[in-house]
């Protein structure tokens, strides 16, 4: 297809087309004259992608452009391609390793040991969970890493849900991008729709009579 | 207690106290002196609920003062303090009341009925679900109400873990205070607990041949 059948098919402008070509998040179409070229459906997928991850997540284009690239690189390893999509490994060729020094375990180390998960030991997600322990405590409020065990096995759950998803999906490419898409787009769903079971079960625990609807 | 022991137990600096102060996230002390003020455990777990809202999650200055007030004037609403406290109500003296013109369900009102949850009509959440659903189809992915129900029954028993840590609070403000810090801090936890299922339920269904510990 021609650049402005992708625009259309894509709901991308052609300028951005343009734009996302020249910083690589797409690769080059098949050249047909000076000044045409052909795309296919990689590029279409690609560039909804490419948007996605911009426009409505907010990653930047070069963040962009690792995580396609490592698309590129990795695609027969969905492992690692999972934890580079989600920006939990930075690629290397090195296998994970723990640090020459012993070191005291973190809370975040104490928790997975406990689950029993088989976690990257440079995932940034270790740091969130240490260091929203660390916060959660200055304030004063009862935390530690047994508090979130059972968010732990919830979040097990919801991962199985996930992984689902990507069932029916056939190539794995599309398989991984699609992966990408659940994961980040869901987030917010997931915080919403954790609000809002707080806000009902508060509404049961805590009836407002001034409210309802029965005024006897 | 003096601004000094303040500023040493909250671990705030006294100059970002005195900002607050001025800014009215935290109420005068009594003055003992022209120059001199007191302040009690009230000012001190209302620094760090302003400090935690401002520099662990990134609220405002003015947003962090809406949310504090909020908690001032309907102490005694627990529902309402909730919703306030979560950003997913906006105060108003008038009850929820639908549209006056009958408005398509959106996504998200299909979801929240089949799910029997009583939700306030203006929650922002439910913008979140329905536009996340749009993106979603956009990009070509399966995705309606209907897929987001699994993950909304695991929502409700996340909430049930949150509001289970409340109960040792005896004191209602406490108890909302502390709501507002489980919720918000505990957000970025729990997708970091779910992105580390994802790779550990990966690492299960994708073995990584070439990284195990066997080499025979």
């Amino acid at each position: 297809m021609r650049i402005s059948e992708l625009s259309r098919r894509s709901g991308v402008p052609v300028a951005t087309i343009k734009y996302y070509l020249r910083e690589e998040l797409l690769p080059a179409g098949v050249a047909t004259s000076a000044t045409q070229a052909e795309y296919d459906d990689h590029h279409l997928r690609r560039l909804r992608l490419a948007r996605a991850l911009i426009a409505v997540r907010g990653l930047s284009v070069s963040t962009t452009r690792e995580v396609l690239r490592a698309l590129d690189e990795h695609s027969t390893d969905l492992h690692l391609l999972f934890g580079l999509a989600l920006g939990a490994v930075v690629p290397t060729d090195e296998p994970d390793s723990p640090s020459d020094q012993p070191q005291e375990p973190t809370p975040a180390d104490e928790l997975i040991s406990a689950l029993g998960w088989e976690i990257s030991e440079k995932a940034p997600t270790r740091a969130t969970i240490t260091d929203t322990i660390h916060t959660l405590r200055e304030l004063g409020l009862p935390a530690d890493w047994q508090t979130l065990v059972p968010y732990a096995r919830l979040a097990e759950r919801t991962a199985d849900l996930d992984l689902a998803q990507l069932e029916d999906a056939e190539d794995p490419l599309e398989r991984v991008e699609r992966a990408v898409l659940l994961t980040i787009l869901l987030e917010p769903v997931l915080l919403a729709l954790r609000r809002m079971a707080q806000e009902n079960e508060s509404a049961k625990r805590h009836p407002r009579p001034d409210t309802g609807p029965d005024t006897d």
